[in-house]
């Protein structure tokens, strides 16, 4: 045979192999080769994050606030109804919509203000001449003012009443402050106390003032804590950010969350309710909110020692005692009224909720939400919030909407109610779905107000969630300079060495309970965070943003003065977009659990450190929570080794579930449900309250402080047994996190 | 060219064609085809199951039994050590071993008494002369009885003290009892009261006696009650299974389960303990069981009108109420002493814990227990369970050591220390893995006693174990006959009509807190399962076997009337062991979430039934429950269509694991650790102990029981509110049943 016909043989036979090996490798489907192999690997993807914060659009966010703060939308109002109709609208619509979208309504005790007959604060003379009466509402600057839906100031809860007698002030009407004035043997019984907001919660303000007899409250926002001292118009909005002097700070008088009739059980038809006699945590006396322009008329005119100078404000004068008013002046031996004409009345609020359905893991859920109602026009709150979550579903429905995209796990977004009233549209869902949102969610995010200023990012939130945050802050430019991070200009405004990275790191804030994550995050146990834009405290220590709760919260001043041209909203959308993302996309949970380490070792080190010898002396031992918190250490550290190793995303995805299971079920471990059994759903062992200054388990602090001080047995047997409760978590933690096949 | 050069040139081209098919499709492997597909589809092996029960060795049992009965070993006693070593070593022997062993020590709060002073009662004449004293101990039969070892009978936590007094029969010791007394004006105040065991629980029967002014108590076991009526030594062991005359129950008198001084907290080093003062549940007056022997001589002396008839017991004579004795007989005007010499200690108790890590889903758990101490030699309790556990161990050791069976999920086997005691060993490591065990765990099975009789199953579990529990039912064959299964005589003994089958089926029992499931099903949650062959109820009234915590329960008896040649052992561990390789080894749970519909069904039909009427008239509506029930019954049958339609097995694996994590936590969503804050542990709205006869939710019914008799309002609220938590669980459970990305 030649030579070429031996090749042409052979050739041909390459050719035929060749061919067989094609169609056998790739013709003829292995029975063992499904087809969710590959989707069950699907990861963020980078470039449609990047997509996504490219698409964020100021003009969307602007034109959502402007509709969002039109009117005003107390909860339950009809202004807070037709956003409930326009959000619903918007997550179903068939081109940027979500997979659902619907109303949920809980009947809630809320209270109001008597249209007819307007709260106010009345001086009269010995012959009950009303010789001066407060505003009944604010000033009407720019129109919104004048809209008939404004909802005249009052407290929230506080009961009806009359109560009249001598004025006196009583500065933050922190329980120290009342005892102060006791023991300065001022007349507190039947009086009618003054204080200005900021130091106790509202409610807690006429809870300490009933105790010592105070017959009706006045609260009022003094200068020199919202407006670094200024008081005149001309200094004030529309001029500046600054309050103006009629600007009065609305708010629910509450102590506790949730629907106050139905706690543990969300507010359905069906649920049984408390009498309201059974309410505890509300002011006991009638209360009523004012402006400080009605305050200083009031406060100037006080007789009695001058108090202290942390008492004095900047309303100009002479801040005194009292009680009653001085004889030179207009006032002189006249009494004041608290004339409050508040009513309580169940109503149907509603969350609207929307979903996204994941496609590999759908029963993972990552939340996102804020509350929809407001006081006035709110437009910073909440409107600011609603607004980054209407551009953040605008462009994610969008996609879902082109099948360019869909989460690996599922997306609920919350539009909740009620909020103001004291978190009670959130807590209500977070009652109702207790079981299966403790069992799937992976994280909650909060955004409520967006944009208090335009200076950093700030983010609050348990410790797993930094590195997430720090990644999306990273990848965020500031509008200042295309190369400032969000992330490089947030360490310059709020930085801490971290022991664990051995560097300066932005400071990651704690969370306590003032927005919706309080259920999730002190009942559920669900990992949470909550992320806006802040201030530059070098340039205004005032409490929060001058405008906060009053009828000046309204488009024109954010547009003027806290987030001109929306870049703030456009970063916040962007940061926490991706954080979101993150979230529902990543293969492997980006959660990191060796951070908590760094709160527990810190808790640990302040016990020792502040507390320690004492202990000893009462021969109770620290080491048990140093040898957890150390254990601690280690499981998370192998956790972390694990979690490297397994970067390479081949992983059986079992073994991923698994992993991300203990990730998710971390923040859990801490909630005890017996912890604290005078504390309505606070159970995370971690970040419930604290009324102790040590900075280390709020159970353990607490119980430490009343037993220093009242020396009895039966109160260090509770340090005892608070000490237990935080071993008992802390290895709890541990124990979730070690390899899980053992015990 | 010639046809056969063609031929040739075709088939060399096809061999070449053939072999490139070949090597293409099975020599070059796909990069999208990881190692894990096939693995993740494990599911039970059927032949596996049937080898595992071929293995099962009668003589393997009987010479476990031998070993572990043959010294007294009551919780931390030198006995109940060497079992501790015995069991390590078995499980952790390297040819039929687990995966690892350890034995893990709490330091428990247990009752003992004085080894110098034995507990007695004695007859005192007016002159304080003894003329009776009751046995120190039982009569020594079989020679066991005289082992050093052998604890005197006591009543665990009763106090020690030495009361005296005019002996009064108080029938069972039921608060009903002692009012019946105090009806007939017999003054109980300074008396000693004598009761039977049974009707209330132990510590119960003196708590209500103290509530009376009764100074001590004296419990005995009558022959009516235990004996079928038979008394005399002929009758009784060791020529028949009943109890000899000086035979006395001992038992743990307390109310609540778990280390008493550390309840929710494992009993370690560092946990704070309770003052013994605070304890709740132990009789307040000293307490001492005695044999019907003693009883006798004491009761059939007693003074005063006769008991009524349904108090008449078998003693042989007519029960009088007392006070005191009758003028014609021999302990004429004597009172009675009872005189108890117990301590307490707190002492290290081990459980003993074996593991057999998962291949798929190491970190999904399949729980099985069983206690290990003993009061005296416990060949029936809790050692018949112990050598059930052991055989089990060793055939799923060998077959794990040999490489030819690893489970889908991992096993945990539990050696439970100080059950007798009130569940502590189970309960102390509830506590301390609570997390991870909440969050992992399919199922517990307990096996304690496992053969009470050798005539039926007996099953008791809630309601999602009851298919599993008749599929190895069916597979297990009685020694009386091949065709018979164990599921068909179980059937013949015990059975109900069932509404969602509509057939006869076996009656699958439900659970107290009887044994070590009590923390895992009452604190926990973990779906839960009881299993041990029983008596025929034609046979027997006994309330229990009749050795039952005596020193007569020993190896012998077992042999010879128990289960002679350890067949009914057999059946156990076939039955126990098939349930749990199904539970580790099936693709999808073999749990039925429909099964609890009938439960919560029936629950619903007997508040409407029984109770409905008065509710309405309460203006308190039931149909909100009905809604709620109707909604879970929904949620189940739609959820077992969706596991109807993946039967295939080649399903995507998280798929499945999503279904499996709903019929995992499933029973989780009837916690509520708000719903009983009067109970110790008790969270589970369906299953959590009741007083009241009604037979639907306890909270629901116990609160209406008390209402209906306090005509209070504000127990007519408790109702409305209990009503509610029903609503909340069972709306909970159809949540978590529902498609999981929606809400």
């Amino acid at each position: 045979m030649s030579w070429w016909k031996i090749l042409l043989g052979v050739l041909g036979g390459a050719v035929i192999l060749a061919a067989g090996l094609l169609i056998g490798h790739f013709g003829i489907s292995k029975t063992s080769t499904p087809n969710w192999v590959k989707e069950l690997s699907q990861d963020v993807d980078e470039g449609f994050i990047q997509e996504f914060m490219q698409e964020v659009d100021t003009k969307k966010i602007e034109e959502n606030l402007k509709i969002l703060s039109k009117h005003p939308h107390m909860a339950t109002t009809k202004g807070d109804e037709d956003l409930v109709k326009m959000i619903l609208a918007q997550w179903s619509n068939q081109d940027f919509g979500l997979d659902e979208a619907k109303d949920e309504r809980y009947n809630v005790y809320l209270s109001f203000p008597d249209k007819e007959r307007p709260n106010n604060i009345q001086v009269l003379t010995e012959n009950n001449l009303n010789i001066m009466t407060t505003r009944f509402t604010e000033e009407n600057i720019t129109s919104e003012q004048n809209d008939p839906e404004v909802v005249k100031p009052y407290a929230a809860y506080a009961p009806r009443g009359n109560p009249k007698g001598k004025l006196v002030y009583a500065n933050q009407g922190k329980l120290s402050d009342f005892q102060y004035l006791a023991d300065q043997s001022v007349p507190l019984n039947g009086t009618i106390a003054i204080v200005r907001y900021g130091g106790a919660g509202r409610a807690t303000k006429a809870i300490n003032a009933a105790k010592f007899g105070v017959a009706g409250v006045i609260v009022y926002t003094d200068p020199k804590d919202i407006n670094d001292g200024n008081s005149e118009p001309h200094q004030t909005y529309p001029n500046s950010w600054y309050m103006p002097p009629s600007g009065v700070e609305r708010g629910s008088y509450t102590e506790d969350f949730g629907d106050l009739l139905t706690p543990y059980y969300p507010a359905k038809d069906f649920t049984y309710r408390l009498n309201k006699t059974q309410i505890n945590g509300i002011p006991p006396i009638p209360t009523q909110p004012i402006g400080f322009e009605d305050a200083k008329k009031l406060i100037c005119e006080l007789a009695g020692p001058k108090a202290p100078e942390t008492w004095q404000g900047s309303l100009g004068c002479s801040y005194n005692f009292g009680p009653g008013f001085g004889p030179s002046g207009s006032f002189k031996d006249c009494d004041v009224q608290v004339n409050v004409f508040n009513y309580e009345e169940i109503k149907p609020s509603a969350n609207v909720m929307g979903i996204i359905r994941g496609s590999v893991e759908p029963d993972r859920y990552v939340m996102y939400g804020n509350h929809r109602d407001s006081w006035v026009h709110g437009a910073i709150d909440p409107s600011s919030g609603t607004a980054v979550m209407l551009e953040i579903t605008r462009i994610l429905g969008t996609k879902l909407k082109q099948g360019k995209w869909r989460p690996r796990r599922s997306i609920i977004f919350g539009s909740w109610g009620a909020e103001e009233f004291s978190l009670i549209g959130s807590t209500e869902f977070a009652e109702e779905y207790y079981s299966k949102l403790r069992d799937r969610t992976v994280a909650y995010i909060n955004v409520d107000i967006s944009v208090f200023a335009n200076a950093t990012l700030r983010a609050q939130g348990t410790p797993p969630v930094q590195d997430v945050i720090f990644t999306a802050a990273k990848q965020v430019q500031t509008p200042s300079s295309p190369s400032l991070s969000v992330y490089d200009n947030w360490i310059r405004y709020a930085n801490r060495s971290s022991s664990l990275y051995e560097k300066i790191i932005p400071q990651l804030g704690t969370l306590g309970a003032g927005s919706d994550y309080a259920p999730f995050l002190h009942y559920l146990g669900i990992t949470c965070m909550d992320i806006a834009y802040t201030y530059d405290r070098q340039k205004t220590s005032a409490r929060i943003y001058p405008a906060y709760h009053t009828a000046f919260d309204t488009f024109d001043y954010v547009a003027k003065f806290i987030d001109p041209g929306f870049t703030s909203h456009q970063m916040v959308v962007r940061t926490a977009g991706n954080v979101l993302l993150r979230l529902s996309d990543s293969l492997l949970l980006p959660l990191g659990p060796l951070n908590y380490w760094e709160t527990l070792n810190a808790y640990y080190t302040t016990a020792e450190n502040v507390i320690g010898s004492t202990l000893t002396a009462k021969n109770i031992s620290l080491v048990p929570l140093k040898t957890a918190v150390e254990k601690y250490k280690k499981a998370s550290e192998a956790l972390k080794k694990t979690i490297e190793d397994l970067k390479d995303g081949s992983e059986m995805p079992l073994k991923v579930r698994m992993i991300n299971d203990q990730l998710m079920l971390l923040e859990r471990t801490f909630i005890n449900h017996y912890a604290f059994p005078d504390k309505l759903y606070y159970s995370h062992v971690i970040w419930a309250s604290r009324s102790s200054n040590v900075a280390t388990f709020p159970g353990l602090a607490d119980a430490y402080t009343k037993a220093s001080e009242s020396k009895l047995e039966d109160d260090w047997n509770l340090v005892r047994h608070h000490l237990t409760i935080a071993v008992q978590a802390v290895t709890s933690a541990a124990l979730t996190l070690e390899t899980a096949a053992s015990i």
